[in-house]
């Protein structure tokens, strides 16, 4: 959690990419308090013409993402700073080229692994099991 | 606001996108109260075997808008019909070949430039500003 | 219902994918009580650094369904055993490495042909007549 559909534009190198995806990786796990190892994104590669912002034809980046409701005001809105600072850093994406959103679900709408839903505690679950040993 | 996924089957031509995005964004104006620059759209191009409609096999789209909670079901109603009689008009989607869904979200949840959530209302925000100073 | 967004890694045979889409659609009317023709699938094929699970590099796939509030957490839980279960035997996806998330929304926002809003009740909907007559 959270699951992030990242949109950007075709034809970037491995490099741009990488940056992209670190650097909204970073700017979840230091703003809204997800675990380090939390990464699950998709990136997918749009042509210019079908990857619209109100008609801008910079580089741009918009993405979604899904998590559990809970997340404060505050935690978004640092996560929103966070990640166009980064995105800015590297690779270079102009801060008003990215667009962010944010849907929310519940515990019971989550499977990271092997068909179960963790966050109800499921008791033979081994990420259950690391939750409740772990800090 | 609001971000539409749009999915198509791959190998269309520009103008078969175009007429898409334009005839969606257009309904999404005209029904919904949104602002004339308000596009905020992906376009995914999908094999035939990869977007399945109950096994349809003709020109098809499906598509899934992400926008705040508040507008009525009319409203919605409408927007259902235009966009369907304009994907109709161009370029030619069958009325039964198009599925749309709806899932909503609240003010903090979007931030469309410059990393800020503008509903809330950020002082220095462009975005705010031009708000506050009239349509 | 659901609309199922499926990103699995790019390069796959018809097999596979046909495969995928299968598993998770009989699973979903299976335990999820849908109707044997309720299959609206859109599979995104995602290079390999771009489909980012917690850094694994083995197989995998990651699901999001939208679909309307109202399944229970058992039938929820029952659907992702079941589909883990299904895309373990075929193709193969261990199911360390499968992904699921759900968000939820309600009657008006569905429109699943000729632009009505189908669970709604417009009285010449052929799909209304059809739920009307039965079964």
């Amino acid at each position: 959690m959270p699951l992030v559909n990242i949109s950007i534009l075709s034809g970037k190198s491995p490099e741009y990419i990488k940056a992209v995806g670190d650097g909204i990786n970073s700017a979840v796990i230091e703003t809204m308090g997800f675990p380090q190892d939390d990464r699950y994104q998709i990136i997918h590669q749009i042509d210019s013409d079908s990857l619209q912002i109100q008609g801008r034809d910079g580089d741009r980046v918009m993405m979604h993402l899904v998590m559990r409701a809970g997340r404060s005001n505050e935690s978004k809105q640092a996560f929103y700073k966070k990640v166009v600072e980064n995105l800015a850093a590297n690779p270079g994406i102009p801060p008003e080229n990215v667009v962010i959103t944010i849907t929310e679900n519940h515990d019971i709408d989550w499977s990271f692994r092997d068909g179960v839903a963790q966050f109800i505690g499921y008791p033979d679950s081994e990420i259950t099991k690391q939750k409740q040993a772990g800090p």
